[in-house]
């Protein structure tokens, strides 16, 4: 539970919030690189942290981020020529290049140019494309941090996959259910009239992610046990956090998630050798975000299988429209099927991303964290929260938060595994990863990359 | 005419003013029981009096009436699992019961559970299923009052018909359209280029009345005698209110509605024998409301004639979608027809209902009464809303408004007769019902029901 | 640039504001004479300097502008019945004529009326037909003025076309694409890959304008030439605005417009004999207005060539559905296609009326014109605001702004002529219309008319 001074904090993100500012401090996606495909293409609208931004691709391939107001008479770039490395205001003619620089100015004699140039310059954010996504750095720090190590960006092409889907609500409490694997027990689970009938229906309810990673044992181990002991530790970019469920005799059912800030989460079920899962959420504005997704695999090319999965909706992926609209969304009450609720799966909502975007929505549009009843169920997400306003009040205080400075920090991995009953969670992690925090041994890409 | 303040006091209806307390504490209908046909359907959404809730028939066929936010981290119970006596939130698996108690934290330790689950119920009203209607209890007041002895609600199901409709105004505006008999001389009438062509066009006017209640000399009267005289009387449920017309030679053409708190009127226009019709007007919020509407017989079942002309439309039924959203609405502008208009009806718009909800429409979502220029015509909207300000401010100072603890003070009748001209209207009402208020005699239900 | 308060002086016109009070103080067309066809038609609503009215045509065929409120009961006079010399309200059948007065009450008794009567009228402005527009006066001064001599109203009706068109934003940033012709450099390009290729974009780029005023030479004089050189002159209606570019040798080419007070402009483009077009820009409220458009030809009668080609999208017509919202617009994004803008014109979206209007919605619902770099060729954007501000400010103080008591004074036109070098922009005028300001000589109807 937080005050409502708190909730505010951790929910509000335009310019000059300290929420918007700690994300402002680190790189973030802003785009996928697709929607960008070719130099001096068409220019795109984005908003983000409720700022009203376009990009477009310039003549070198290099993507602009830029305040669409043209400073002559303020006319929006977004209806502008993208040409010639920069983009040509349609009004009169002036254009921009992705510096945010303007480079020609025809309606000015050429002697008043110079002087009216400085004055002329529109705000851009620096970018970078890594993993597929467009990255902009929308802080004041100088000189720029470097990118996150993230894995599935330093994978080559073939061994991940990308995309984004929107979320109408606020961003902290959808990250807020990437971080509680609790609710795995309820939300996701099928129902099945019998135990002959759980293998199916359990299947299907875990659709897009891989049967070693989410198998019938593992379903019915959630939902046998709802009460999953969490074990949260801090380390250099975030949190790992742990939950463990009873399985078979002395043994327990690790599912262990990555929160990396300030705003990815690496999902907790991917057993050795399976695909990799992630979700970053970026505010649109306060009332809704964008998640880009990403999937992995650290040690072989994804399957086409695997991609055709993805596109069509499982895992982390809904099934979407062609502006990446969840086609279950809260305009049609997310399809639910009240049949199905009775006799498929707990929610009567097709797909595990479909379900998680519903309930998050129900909780508002700004989730009001001031009513709670939390539980040791929730420890996670108290984590989420506590580590979220410390690092707006450390950066508010001038100092450094988690992983700003230390970007191969971020080169961890989330999953499960069966480990004996006694084992904690760094005893888990050691023997899933290697490492009791998950850090990654043998990174994909060579030091001297 | 109101000043500000009255008119204020008379429309909003959100927990805390003077005019939502005294809605609230009165039984009141807020679904067709039809809406939630069976056990452990489908809940339904529900807003009343500004209020956001759901409505759910739990295993028993209780239906409850609940605040739809979980105790727990806030999802919305409208997604949850209507089940084994109690809905469960989607989320995490909590449960309440209609009484709103939490019957069910499976994320919580049990030695934990007793402590929690006092400070996790929810809100929930009580609520009571009579003459087709769910009705709740909003209010404070304990014991709960009786449920008010309307005809409709009393005579066996075959004699009643019922459906709601939804109004896109003020909720006093529209009252005010119930007691306002006098407006059925112009907004009502048909447009008859000849006596010849009156009853034609008076039959269609008047589409779903009875052809004895409304026949072409009740239309005829109605025209030419634009100026009614209002006699209106307070009794101990709220007001009887009756206009009379010239009829033939030596005769008055009575037409006497009731109206009863806090938002039920009676149509004035059933003659002897015939199928009488109500209106209930409660608010969604301020700038919308639901009409509950109810037609029934005290001597015959209703016939499958004039059902299917009620699902139609005629009567106080327009036509309607599935969400009982008029066809006619203020969103196409009634599909107002001019040619109709010029030839056919005052209006140019279809149904005795949507000719109401039109012009209701139009003064506005809350009319402003402080400016009109009222005259003796308007004598029962004076009144109407005389009775409401007293009414809410007998509230206020911890009286008993009229009917609150007089249930069967709500067992009247309300129509129409053609009397000898000097006959008042306590005359008048005794020759129709055989009493002066329009008390019924024969109650359709033994009193040991 | 202008102040905050400038901004919002220049962009404010509900009544009390100095710029809605300027309007107001003229006569403004606020609808097509045709959206009332005919004598006891279908009343219209009128939205208009932020006031909603309605219009309708009474038995004498006079229109009349109202208040839709009926002074009874507050009703909306748009579902009445016109008939018989008045708008009779739908609910009690009060009456009320063109000048607003109250001439039936039939709920009220004979004796009561005469007293009633002088209360019960409704604000009515008085009207005109002009041009085939219906204008009004919402202003105070009477006796009321005179109509403007606007050409296009005097000549018959044979000579020439009128229409309106929505435009999405506040009217001064869309009168101020009418006075800056600087901007067909850019805006209204064709993009050609060769000089080849010219001739026939150019004829594309300037469908719906005579290919005598608007031809191959033309367009690439505006192309070659991106900063004309400005002069302008206030004369007794407004001003008029010249703006001079590079031709052949030793020639300039001359594009001159007039701006007439409150917001009426002349087109710069009309060679000798050619047709002449004009725009009034009527705020509808501050974020959106009807451009009232209009083609005339003091010489000879419009051609069916002209006209179709007007009805079905050129010059100033956009392409628009019937109810005069164009085709392209914000919603759609003008339908831009990058195709197109790579190849054919310089925005990507059809239509030189339909490339205005995207490039002024998209400076904002209201431009901010607190952040603008403003050079010599937006000489006319400054001198437009000076003009209105000054306007307001001298009718603020009691004065008589431009025009209003001179009606003779808007007999002015505005066009194009080739002249030498060395002529200024009077003697520009001189040689292109015999009159340094462009007043008309020959006028269309004789001075007794």
């Amino acid at each position: 539970m937080l005050t409502r001074e708190e909730n505010e904090t951790l929910t509000r993100t335009n310019a000059g919030t300290p929420m918007g500012e700690l994300f402002r401090s680190y790189w973030i996606p802003v785009l996928l690189s697709e929607q960008l495909p070719e130099p001096d293409g068409p220019p795109v609208r984005v908003k983000v942290l409720g700022e009203a931004l376009i990009a477009f691709r310039d003549s070198q391939g290099q993507v602009a981020l830029v305040d669409p107001r043209c400073s002559h008479r303020g006319a929006n770039l977004f209806f502008g020529r993208n040409e010639g490395g920069g983009i040509r205001c349609a009004y009169h003619g002036w254009k921009f290049n992705a510096r945010g620089e303007c480079v020609d100015m025809p309606t000015i004699a050429p002697e008043a140019v110079p002087r009216l140039c400085a004055k002329a310059a529109i705000k851009a954010y620096p970018t970078r494309e890594w993993g597929d996504f467009v990255w902009a750095y929308m802080g004041t720090r100088r000189p720029l941090p470097e990118l996150p190590w993230m894995e599935f960006a330093r994978v080559p092409p073939s061994h991940r996959h990308v995309s984004k889907k929107l979320q109408e609500c606020n961003w902290a409490q959808a990250a807020e259910g990437g971080v509680d694997t609790a609710h795995f027990s309820f939300l996701h689970q099928p129902v099945a009239s019998s135990e002959d009938d759980m293998a199916q229906k359990a299947a299907r309810a875990v659709r897009g992610y891989s049967s070693q990673s989410m198998n019938e044992n593992h379903v019915r181990w959630m939902r046998d046990d709802a009460r999953p002991r969490y074990e949260v530790k801090k380390h250099a970019s975030g949190l790992v956090l742990g939950a463990s469920r009873r399985a078979g005799p002395g043994e327990h059912y690790w599912r262990i998630a990555q929160y990396l800030m300030p705003a990815h989460a690496y999902t907790p079920s991917a057993t050795e050798g399976q695909t990799y899962h992630g979700q970053t959420w970026i505010p649109i504005d306060d009332e809704s975000c964008w998640i880009y997704v990403y999937s992995w695999n650290p040690v072989r090319p994804l399957t086409e299988e695997e991609r055709q999965g993805y596109r069509t909706g499982g895992a982390v992926y809904p099934e979407m429209d062609d502006q990446w609209r969840p086609l279950r969304n809260r305009a049609n009450d997310y399809l639910i099927d009240r049949q199905v609720q009775k006799t498929e799966n707990f929610t009567g909502i097709l797909g595990v991303s479909e379900q998680d975007a519903a309930i998050q929505d129900s909780q508002g549009f700004i989730a009001d964290r001031t009513r709670e009843l939390l539980g040791p169920t929730d420890l996670a997400v108290v984590q989420f929260r506590r580590l979220m306003l410390e690092s707006a009040r450390t950066l508010g205080e001038g100092g450094t938060p988690l992983g700003l400075d230390d970007p191969q920090a971020y080169l961890v991995r989330g999953g499960a595994i069966v480990a004996p009953a006694q084992a904690n969670l760094e005893e888990a992690m050691t023997m899933r990863f290697g490492d009791a925090l998950g850090r990654v041994q043998a990174d994909p890409i060579p030091s001297t990359a």
